[in-house]
C-alpha cells in the first residue's frame, strides 16, 4: 500500500539538528504506519513501540483504526484516551500519561503519537518532551486549528489555573502528518476556530518576510465557503504552515520578538478565554481579539479606520464573533491581559497591531493599562 | 564588596547558544548577588526578581542569608522551601513550585535559583525549564555530590514511582556558583556521597579524551583525608567539572553513547537505590555499583582481577560500602537494572565496565540477564 499523493514540507530550525517533515495529503491517516517508517529512520531504527495519545472524541473516529493499522504493521501500541477539554490540560492531567507509559514499560526508542486537536498536541507533546527527557514525537493533528497552527513551532505545555500554557517545553515533533479529510468530521464551530487562525496568517503575512503568500482572506471569505468546504485544503494548510515556519525559523524560542507576530489577536484572545471560562473556543476568542486589535490600531492612527472596519467585516463573513458574547469589565480585561506571558513589564501591555495595510502587523510600543482600558471602553460603545 | 578569588570555567555545549560559566571559590556564597549581576547580562538585563528554591535543611543554613543578600542588592525575592528527600521529588511535588511562582507573579525575565543538593537542583532545574517554557536558572549546589556532578550536564527531572529521573528535561543553567565552604556543613555520609562520585571520575578519566587529569584516587584515598578535609577543594571540584564537561560536550543529549561513561557504577547503583528504598544514599549505592562493575569486568576478563580488587580497596579506603547492607535477591536486582532508562532492550543489560586499567572504562557488549545474575551470585559468595 502506497501513501496517496501528498505535499512534504521540511522545517529546519536553528539549534535543532533534525529536520522534521510535515506531510500533508488527503487520506494520509490510513498510511501513518508507512509514513512513520519512512520518515523516522534518522535516529536509529523507526519505532516499533508506540504510545498513542488521543481523546474521547477522536478515539472512536480515528484512534481505534490508527491502533489497528499500526499493529497490522507489526508495531506494539498502547492507547491513552484523555478526557479532553481545556480543564484537563494541567500538570495533574499529565499524570495519566506517565502512568500509562509506566504500564507500557516505555523505553527511549519508543515513540509518542499525538492524535487529536491542539489540547492533545500540547499535552502529548509536553509528555514526549519530558519522559526520559525527550523521546520521538509524531504529531497527527485532526482539527483544522491544530493543522494550521500547532503543527509548526514546537510549543507544548499545560495550563496552571488560569495561566494558559504556563508550564511546558519547546519541543519539535519528529514528524507531522496532516490529513485534511479529518476536517469533514469537525463541528462547524471547530472549523470556524481554524478559519480564525487562517485569517490571522492573512492579517500578518506581509510582515513575515517570506515569498509565501496566500489569498487567505479572499479564499476563506467566499460566502459559499462554509457550506462547500471544497477548496484546496492541502495547499491552504501547506501555505499556513510555511508562513508559520518562516516566523518560527527566525525565532524558535521566542527570544527576538519576531515570533510575537504570530500572537496577533492572542493577547486579547487569551484574556477572553480566561474571563469567559472557556465559553469561547480559541479561534472565537482570537477572532474577537483581532477585531479589538484592528480597532485599537485605528484609534492609535496606525491604520486607516476604514481598513480596520474592512478587516473586522472579513471576520464577520467567516461567521466569527467580533465582540464578546457578554459585556466584560474592561478593568478585568486589561488585568487578564497583563497576566499574558508575553507581557514582561507589569505597567503596560505590549500588543501586535496592524499597521498601514491589512496584511501587515508590528509589535507596537507598550500601551499603558489606563490608556488601553479607555480604548476598550470606547470600542464597547461603538 | 568584591567576590574573593575564584576559578571560572566556561562550558560550551553544541546546540546551546549560550555559554554558562561555573564559578568556583571559597566564600562565594556571600557574593551571589554580584556574580548574578556580572554573569547574567547576555540575554537582557540581569534578573531583579528571583524565586529562590531550597529545602528545609539548607534554608536555615544558607537560604535566609541568601535572600537577605539579594534583597540588600535591590532584588525582589520569594523563597520556596521544599520538604527535601527523594520521595518528594515527583511531578506532584513540583506543584508547590508552580503555586509559589503564581503567587510571585513570575515573569519571563525573572530567574530561578536552586540552592541545595542534587534533589533541589533537579527539581528547581526542571521547574525553570518548564515554567513559561524556560527561564534563567542559577544553580548553587551546596552538597559535594551536586558540586562535582549535577552542576554540569543540564540533567533535570523528577522520579515517577520507582523510576528515577523518569520525567525531566535537558536544561543548561545560565550560571553555576560553587562555594566549597558549604562542604564543612555536610554530614559525613553526604561527603562520602560526593567522594564516591569523585572516585568515579578517577575510574573513567582515561576514557574521556581530555588533557584534564586528576590524581583523584590518590587524593581522596589518603587515610587522613576524611578527618582533615584540608585539600584544595577548588581545584578538585574544577577538575571534576572539566572532566564531566568534556564528556557532556561530546554528547549533550545522551544520543551517542559517549555520555554513558558517566554512568559507571550507576546501573547497579540505581537498582540498589530502588530495591533498598533509598536506605542507601546515591553515592553509597554507586560505590557498591562500582565495586560490582569491577568484579564483573574481572569475571569477563576485561580487567585483571588484582586491579579490580585494588579498585574495590580504594573505595573501602574512602569508607564507602562495597557490598549492599543486606542480602539482595539477584533476580530482583537484574530486573531492577532492566528498568534503568539506559537499557533500551529488554533482554540484556548494557553496562559501563572497566577495561585493561584503572582509569579506563567502556560501554561493554550487552550482557544477558541470566549471565549477569550468575555473575552477581558469584560476587555474593566472594
Amino acid at each position: 500500500m502506497t501513501a496517496p499523493s501528498h505535499t512534504t514540507l521540511s522545517i529546519e530550525l536553528d539549534g535543532q539538528p533534525s529536520r522534521h517533515p510535515i506531510v500533508i495529503g488527503k487520506g494520509l491517516l490510513a498510511h501513518c504506519a508507512e509514513l512513520i517508517e519512512t520518515h523516522l529512520c534518522n535516529q536509529g531504527p523507526p519505532p516499533k513501540r508506540l504510545l498513542l495519545v488521543t481523546d474521547q472524541t477522536v478515539a472512536p473516529l480515528y484512534g481505534t483504526a490508527m491502533q489497528a493499522q499500526l499493529e497490522a504493521h507489526g508495531c506494539q501500541v498502547a492507547s491513552v484516551i484523555l478526557p479532553g477539554g481545556e480543564t484537563n490540560k494541567t500538570l495533574a492531567g499529565m499524570a495519566a500519561l506517565f502512568e500509562a507509559a509506566e504500564a507500557f514499560e516505555f523505553k527511549r526508542n519508543d515513540a509518542v503519537i499525538a492524535l487529536g486537536g491542539g489540547i492533545i498536541g500540547d499535552m502529548a507533546g509536553f509528555f514526549a518532551a519530558s519522559i526520559l527527557r525527550g523521546v520521538r514525537l509524531i504529531q497527527v493533528p485532526t482539527s483544522l486549528l491544530a493543522q494550521v497552527d500547532s503543527s509548526v513551532g514546537g510549543k507544548t505545555g499545560v495550563n496552571h489555573h488560569r495561566l494558559k500554557n504556563w508550564i511546558g517545553a519547546f519541543y519539535q515533533p519528529h514528524l507531522v502528518i496532516i490529513d485534511p479529510d479529518t476536517i469533514t468530521s469537525l463541528p462547524e464551530r471547530e472549523i470556524g476556530c481554524g478559519l480564525a487562525e487562517i485569517a490571522k496568517y492573512g492579517f500578518i503575512q506581509d510582515s513575515i518576510g517570506t515569498e509565501t503568500k496566500i489569498n487567505v482572506l479572499e479564499t476563506v471569505s467566499t460566502p459559499s465557503f462554509r457550506q462547500a468546504l471544497n477548496i484546496d485544503w492541502v495547499s491552504l494548510i501547506a501555505s499556513c504552515c510555511q508562513l508559520k515556519a518562516a516566523v518560527v525559523q527566525a525565532d524558535a524560542k521566542e527570544t527576538s520578538g519576531h515570533r510575537a507576530l504570530l500572537n496577533f489577536g492572542h493577547t486579547f484572545g487569551h484574556a477572553y478565554e480566561t474571563l469567559l471560562n472557556h465559553r469561547l473556543n480559541h479561534g472565537e476568542a482570537v477572532a474577537i481579539g483581532m477585531a479589538d486589535a484592528l480597532f485599537v490600531a485605528a484609534q492609535l492612527n496606525m491604520i486607516d479606520p476604514s481598513l480596520a472596519e474592512k478587516g473586522i467585516d472579513l471576520l464577520r463573513q467567516l461567521d466569527l464573533p467580533t465582540t464578546p458574547p457578554e459585556p466584560i469589565d474592561t478593568g478585568s480585561m486589561v488585568a487578564a491581559m497583563g497576566q499574558d506571558k508575553k507581557n514582561r513589564s507589569g505597567q503596560a501591555i505590549t500588543l501586535v497591531l496592524p499597521v498601514k495595510s491589512l496584511g501587515r502587523v508590528q509589535l507596537a510600543d507598550p500601551i499603558e493599562k489606563e490608556r488601553l482600558m479607555a480604548l476598550l471602553d470606547q470600542r464597547r460603545l461603538n
